[in-house]
């Protein structure tokens, strides 16, 4: 087990044709729109009301804060990448009124301050006290990184420590419903060093699914806040209540399965990742091992999707992953690039950052659109037509969990160990690290990925150093290049998945990759019951999709690929923000061609057609249609 | 229009190895084991409680009367093809308690007069008396007609007069919830010559769907038997009320489209055809074409199953029609036999026929298991592994209703007009008609139909005699040759789908017909999702499937017939009270191949096996295994 770091968001600048306009959008639309949307529907009303600065009651659902805190995590990474002194008044002015909503003795959370005070703490399974804690954490951390102002990380370290001082061992027995305190605590105490948080963290992380449940228990108090109806996801279908809704059916050691609501595995097996790596653990990291093996193994869209049901908006069993009923929440895919994120720093391995990777640039993706004001809650892989983008929702989740990880993306780029460096994603841009100890060093990349799989790499020490710079094959990749200072190197990809190059590395000093990014057919295995018989593209980390808009011909749902078509990518780079089309030979059927019959003897005649495939992410950005990934 | 008779069961004896076989098994196994599950479930008490001649409450579902007519009438028919002095007395026995329950003013439900007496004909929409009403009737008339008894026919029409007494023109207004009855009194009154009960049917099929609604002005009868709950599904989602569950929606004469639960529609259907062809209505007939039309060219099984959906065990839209998930009621497939009946004797044409056999032999046939003692109430065409035959249901709507279409088969092989014969099913034995308005004459098929396409028939009319004898040429056929006491006669069929044969006819004169029978491949209109990409094999009227216990290599769902596979036909007499099995050379795909792989890149390895199928009718005989219908 290895044990590295990120190089944080603030080390490092993106600078391409790809996530810098992204950035940008996020940064001029998404972040404003949000806000206002968080205004219109009285969500930052409910913290000026909670702290008595303006009458009126709670409105919306109860967990209604989390969606700000998120806001204000990636508007602080925001303000970061992107300077605005207006923004950063607006964000000051949001941070004043969550500041002023905490009450005397460190509680902060509208919903109970408003509406049940005397309620506090009564219904942990459901109704998201400590899930919005675990936000306002986030935030709390994300903006004194970006701004270095200590106005909300005091307000957090205020709730933290009541937390702190109400749960624990030998304290009140107390875990999330939803999780996400656990790595927002980790956070918390890395910041501030405060080892009591980090130790929080790791008791709700390993008290979970221990006998008794404290959510039965929970069920035996009178007056639930919430009630007994929010509950509902935690009984079977008779009666009987188990656990695994809410991953909390056994410990983390014995979990084997992914199960329940996937954002709120996704969260649990981060949390678990950041207490594996910070006590090094093994059953913990061990159970994880078996976790994400079953997601990737078994339970696992190729968009990087996770949880295929509406119904508990999570997992079900082995190989059913359904397209056009497809969950797979954009929070989900989102929770799983931080958790194949830590699996990383605790593995080091690539193939943690192959489903990073897959997930980042599809399956969470997917969940907004190109002019950053529409969104996705669920992402199919297929649509008969009725699908369309949001504004918003009900339960904004999504959108500002979104807006923070386009934000921060810098962060999942590069690590580093104690000596060495790697490269996991290749954005173009620049880099601040420290190699070797102590020696500072500026990394340059350039590239068009993921349109192109050339990358130039400039390494910039301060002084003449000796290190592994260590890059990423990615498994999508089954050929590549490599020269160092314009010289062939010899490829070797080490058992991690990476090629390490090391040598004395001299100011200007340059590594060329060129990993073959050619159009791939993927085939799902032959348990998924809907893609028998089909495929899906992929071209570099790019999973494909098809739109009826680009291919209007026939019954599009049977739009076929021909064996030997000889599919070609170019860059369009008016289309949908400049996307690589991939264009080739295909064939359609004509409903036409059946008449009034429904059965027909003869082998229908098959179209041949011009067949357009646009990136998966970008669907949806010209209307709602017809989509599918996997075609025959 | 032309306006035929069927020939009579009385009229036919089967002596083939396909339907003798059935009607053995099922008058020495199903008639008994039905009477038994009939008793058990104090079905047949109910009778007995309600004459006071026993104490005690009514037991089961308040429709269980129904079960037991239909296996009067079953019994029947079994009666006249089986004759058995030990089943007689039994029979008669039952009709005494159903007899003596009976009230004094004719009427006849022992659900009403045990539980609710005070409450009869309050929820018609609902509460199934008329539609028990009505397979009473038809118990009656097939006892009358097999033993020339009037016991049962007596009670009926003592029901029937009081029904007629109560409801109609300037009388109550008052329709059936469930159809059935309409046909029922058809038949009654064509035994009686009594014309008041075909204005009664005539009344039930011309009232439905005219406003005001009477189902909706019962809704407010205070204190509802069954309560309002029974009512469910005649609501919208949002709470609005709507006939189309049971075809109440719009006037017979207004409706284009087959909708709401499936039984009721066909048993309306086929009422409402009983009218137009007594009545020569041209506005009924007209619908009944639309309504023919929607069904089958686009809410058809290709087994002739009807009503894809569980929920209002119904219709749903246009090309809706799952495999694994199918409701197919086989209920449903045997009111499209006898709506399909109903139609070729308005309409003369073979179409009707077509869809008549492959319900007969395909979607109906599928209900009862080879033994004669399972059922299946769903008939999917495919499945995961977890559906078997049941001994009996709660709702035992399906077991009795095989049962009575099984030992009533013979009355859809011939019809004849005033002149002419047709013959529209190959099942061999012999048949008694008249022709040419008063010429006797015995007709015998010979075949091995429907393992082989090849017929001989011989007619012996008493005297020599000019008629046509019309051989119906099926749509699966698209070759065939008939010869005429040996020499080959001028293949023309005419515009109803008919081999004419007009000539002056001897005694011993031969009729050879060969229809060709090869394996065809039958393929889905492509808006029909879960079919892309695949095809279905048939042979004749038989429609086969794929079933895991003949098809164990690999991944069952990846079975895939190779592109030149050339299938071969045998029949073996060891299986499944003998097949043709239709036996050739696939594929399929191993999941081992996939190793750990959710995803592959390499197109899979495709393991060439030998592909079994079997007609679908005898599926889930061996056993809860997987099944298929559409394949690659």
């Amino acid at each position: 087990m290895s044990v590295l770091k990120p190089l944080p968001f603030t080390a490092v600048t993106i600078a391409d044709r790809f996530w810098a306009p992204r950035q940008r959008t996020n940064s001029e639309t998404t972040i404003p729109h949000e806000l206002a949307q968080c205004r219109s529907t009285g969500r930052i009303d409910n913290f000026a009301k909670a702290a008595g600065l303006m009458a009126g009651k709670f409105e919306g659902i109860f967990f209604n804060d989390s969606d700000v805190h998120k806001w204000v995590e990636a508007a602080s990474y925001t303000l970061w990448t992107h300077p605005h002194p207006q923004w950063e008044a607006e964000l000051d002015e949001v941070i004043a009124k969550i500041a002023a909503s905490q009450q005397a003795e460190g509680y902060l959370n509208t919903y109970f301050t408003l509406v049940e005070p005397d309620k506090k703490w009564q219904n942990l399974g459901m109704m998201h006290e400590l899930y919005c804690a675990g936000h306002l954490f986030e935030a709390a951390v994300a903006h004194y990184q970006a701004t270095g102002k200590h106005t909300l990380l005091d307000v957090a370290c205020r709730f933290a420590a009541l937390i702190e001082s109400t749960f624990g061992h030998g304290k009140r027995d107390g875990l999330p419903g939803h999780e996400g305190i656990e790595l927002a605590l980790v956070k918390l105490a890395r910041v501030t060093g405060e080892a009591r948080y980090m130790a929080l963290a790791e008791y709700f992380v390993t008290r979970r699914g221990h006998s008794p449940s404290i959510f039965e228990k929970e069920l035996e108090t009178p007056d639930l806040p919430g009630g007994l109806g929010a509950y509902q996801h935690h009984f079977t279908r008779d009666g009987k209540f188990e656990g695994k809704y809410a991953q909390a059916h056994l410990p983390i050691q014995e979990q084997t399965e992914c199960v329940g609501h996937a954002v709120r595995a996704m969260y649990l097996y981060s949390g678990a990742a950041d207490i594996a790596y910070e006590t090094g653990d093994s059953s913990i990291s061990d159970a994880l091992e078996l976790l994400w093996r079953n997601v990737t193994e078994k339970r696992l869209y190729v968009t990087g999707g996770v949880g295929p049901s509406g119904h508990n908006e999570g997992f079900t069993t082995d190989y059913e992953l359904p397209n056009v009923s497809a969950y797979a929440e954009t929070c989900a895919s989102i929770g799983l690039i931080f958790w194949a994120h830590r699996m990383f720093l605790l593995y080091g391995e690539s193939r943690f950052v192959d489903v990073l990777e897959t997930a980042l640039y599809n399956g969470a993706l997917s969940g907004i659109s190109l002019d950053g004001r529409g969104f996705f809650y669920q992402n199919p892989l297929a649509s008969h037509g009725g699908k369309h983008r949001h504004e918003w929702f009900g339960c904004a989740c999504c959108p500002p969990n979104i807006a923070r990880l386009l934000a921060s993306v810098g962060q999942y780029i590069y690590a580093h160990g104690e000596k060495d460096l790697w490269v996991n994603l290749y954005v173009g841009g620049t880099a601040a690290a420290t190699v070797a100890g102590d020696v500072s060093l500026k990394l340059t990349q350039e590239t068009d990925y993921p349109w192109e799989g050339d990358v130039k790499i400039t390494v910039t020490p301060e002084t003449p150093v000796t290190f592994a710079l260590n890059l990423r094959i990615p498994s999508w990749c089954d050929e590549f290049e490599a020269h160092v200072n314009g010289e062939a190197y010899k490829p070797h990809v080490n058992s991690n998945g990476y090629l390490s190059i090391e040598r004395h590395w001299h100011t200007g000093d340059t590594v060329e990759l060129a990993l073959a990014m050619p159009i791939e057919r993927v085939y799902a295995h032959p348990l998924i019951k809907e893609n028998l018989g089909r495929f899906a593209l992929r071209r570099g980390p790019l999973v494909y999709c098809f739109e009826d808009v680009d291919n209007p011909d026939g019954v599009f749902q049977t739009l076929s690929l021909a064996d030997d078509a000889s599919l070609e990518a170019a860059f369009h780079n008016e289309l949908l923000g400049g996307v690589t089309l991939i264009r080739g030979a295909g064939t359609v059927l004509n409903a036409s061609d059946w008449g009034n019959n429904l059965y027909l003897h003869a082998k229908p005649n098959l179209k041949r057609t011009d067949v357009t495939a646009i990136p998966y992410y970008a669907w949806c950005n010209r209307g709602a249609g017809q989509m599918a990934v996997w075609v025959f």
